[in-house]
């Protein structure tokens, strides 16, 4: 039996400060990227009523933390953070205080299963631009991805962006039934295109659509698979959905950002909620999306208002490995120099270390012996230790280059002043 | 009924931008407290097994979320982040690796009673400086906390000082029984000094502690009420406690600090780790505590370890109004720039935005029309509308001053770089 008190529970972790400092610090150049296009942060409590989350879907509904309160409400913890402030944007803003630009990092919590090697507890950074109903809002997050990218210091990804409507529309074009429609969807999923042929097959539908469909894969790629597609589709629904695509594409063109994005028409919406495009992010050498959104234009009547809105959310447990690898380096504020003291010099190390420290230096307190404490500096890779021979005098010495030299207390505050 | 979609369950909250962005600036002045005396930020899951807390006490017990997992296994939500810490200390750190300096700044989760107005889901920050038995340690957790109340601006406030053995040691010495102990304690935990009195009444001690446990809110003070305790005892439990204090004492005045702390002699453990030194800090305006902390050197035994420590914890939720009142501003980054275009100006427009933010700026997406926008931009607080009249030229507008100049996107860009 392991003892439960030495272990953390199946998918969650401790960070240790290394790695803590590592995350805070892409935590912050995600943080920089949001506010740089005019984003604030909000925030939501970690549980919610499980009703705020009953239109995202069934799949996602599996993995939730759910429990009963001591009032006897199901409670939620927070699996996803749209539904949050689509809920927040309803209750607390009128129309008139539209559009509304938020962002959030925070942490999310799913069953995901053991052995994909998923947390159950990760973390989040996205946007929520809420009131914005045009392809302008469309086109702003879309940016706002690919600059978050960019700034972490990445390079090889690529945004795959569908829309919600244009399969459902080639279905529908096609006289493909609800049910066979259900069929596919999930076959398209699971990314089981043997599955889909056998379905597609044995319908009675135009043979480019079924051809189409078929080779559903290979409508991967630049603008160039829209006007493809646009060849094949002769009803509004589908159409109307490619040439809405064609528009993002010339935009992100338009700011010399096509590399980064490609079209996928096989995207099928797996959250309930979206209504336009959809998109998620790759990056080379990870097997999961990094980021993933879309429009959401619907999910306002839960919550009895009407607004549009379009957001993406960052999968930042995700993005440390990659960014690691890359040698991607982050800010760190780390402690620079040892206050040594012994009972002599007692009163004036305490008070002089929190004058230095008001001046903005990040200062350990070590009570013992010279030598332990040189020693103990250098392994921590401080640069100087700083002796408080008594109550007037101090040693200061440089730990790389082994020098040491005695200044009055005076002296070093006046320097540092 | 009311509508569950629409609200936040009992005693969590949401977030507004404005609110949060001063929520995160006083945590930010935490932070660099904590770093500056040399501390580094860890992080434990939000869910634990419920064994992790096992030794914390019965009536924290009673406040704790808790649920069963899909393994069968009682988690509870993360109530306390010393625990935790301590569990992680224990099993990620050997001997040779102490004294650890770890801080933190979580959400925690306990079941408030709904009256006192707490809120469920709170935000602490704290420190634990683990592997330090002496009192040196005392001391450098006590500045630190004094330091985190003065950096945030406070002035007025107390930190009082009690000792876990003392009350302890005072009983004992008057032969108090384990029951009747057991009924003091809690009466004196309840602020019930008219039952204290009945109890003590009732049993046949020496009159001088009678007087002294009658007495005891008026033992709250500086160093005086030590040496006042001390002509009344003399076994060695309750004079080793005072004695002990008073080292305390004099190491804070020797610093300077003495007029921000006082001593308690009725303080009760409430927490069932507590080996020493336990302190609860109070400020002018505040109904409770804003920080608790104390010494825990037994708390590693629960994780197969023996290692001494001792630490507090900021109530950010509780101090958020005080300093508010107080008028204690925080560091904000905001937009100051609105970004205006139209159909013609589109393609400049929006990568001219994606240069500019990486140059540091922080700029809102407005597109339509000039007169709409510059209203926008009053509202919001704006410093600056930058206009695209087309793909070549912008027009500035000072908001504030309602100047405008045109200038080429090339010159915007230069003045930029």
């Amino acid at each position: 039996m392991i003892n439960k008190r030495l272990h953390t529970p199946e998918g969650v972790k401790d960070f240790k400060p290394e790695e803590y400092a590592y995350k805070k610090g892409i935590e912050k150049i995600i943080e920089t990227t949001f506010i740089s296009n005019g984003y604030r942060r909000v925030n939501t409590p970690t549980l919610e009523f499980s009703e705020v989350f009953a239109e995202v879907g069934s799949d996602a509904e599996l993995e939730r933390y759910r429990f009963l309160s001591r009032e006897g409400d199901i409670l939620v913890m927070r699996s996803d953070m749209t539904p949050a402030i689509c809920r927040l944007a309803a209750t607390a803003y009128s129309n008139e205080d539209l559009p509304l630009r938020f962002y959030y990092i925070e942490n999310m919590f799913r069953y995901n299963e053991k052995n994909q090697g998923k947390q159950r507890e990760f973390t989040q950074g996205g946007i929520e631009l809420i009131g914005e109903a045009g392809i302008e809002g469309d086109c702003e997050v879309l940016i706002c991805a690919v600059s978050s990218l960019l700034n972490l210091g990445l390079d090889s990804f690529k945004i795959d962006i569908g829309h919600s409507e244009f399969l459902e529309g080639a279905l529908e074009e096609a006289g493909v039934s609800d049910e066979a429609s259900s069929k596919i969807k999930a076959a398209i999923i699971d990314k089981n295109y043997v599955k889909v042929s056998e379905i597609i097959d044995s319908l009675d539908i135009k043979k480019e659509i079924k051809d189409f469909l078929c080779d559903l894969p290979l409508y991967l790629g630049g603008s160039e698979v829209l006007s493809k597609a646009v060849e094949i589709f002769s009803s509004e629904k589908p159409l109307r959905a490619l040439e809405y695509m064609q528009k993002i594409s010339d935009c992100l063109k338009g700011c010399g950002l096509d590399k980064y994005v490609s079209f996928d028409l096989g995207i099928v919406p797996q959250l309930e909620y979206y209504t336009g495009i959809i998109f998620r992010g790759y990056a080379l050498g990870s097997g999961y999306s990094v980021l993933s959104g879309g429009r959401y234009d619907r999910l306002s009547l839960s919550f009895e208002r009407s607004f549009s809105a379009v957001g993406f959310a960052l999968k930042i447990d995700e993005l440390i490995p990659l960014l690691e690898n890359k040698g991607v380096k982050v800010k760190k504020k780390k402690t620079d120099t040892l206050l040594l003291y012994s009972e002599k010099g007692k009163n004036a190390a305490l008070s002089t270390g929190i004058k230095l420290r008001k001046g903005g230096m990040n200062i350990e307190n070590y009570y013992g012996e010279i030598d332990k404490a040189i020693k103990y500096a250098e392994d921590k890779g401080l640069g100087g230790v700083i002796y408080f021979i008594d109550n007037e005098n101090v040693k200061l010495y440089n730990v790389n280059e082994g020098e040491e030299t005695v200044v009055k207390i005076s002296e070093l505050l006046g320097a540092e002043e």
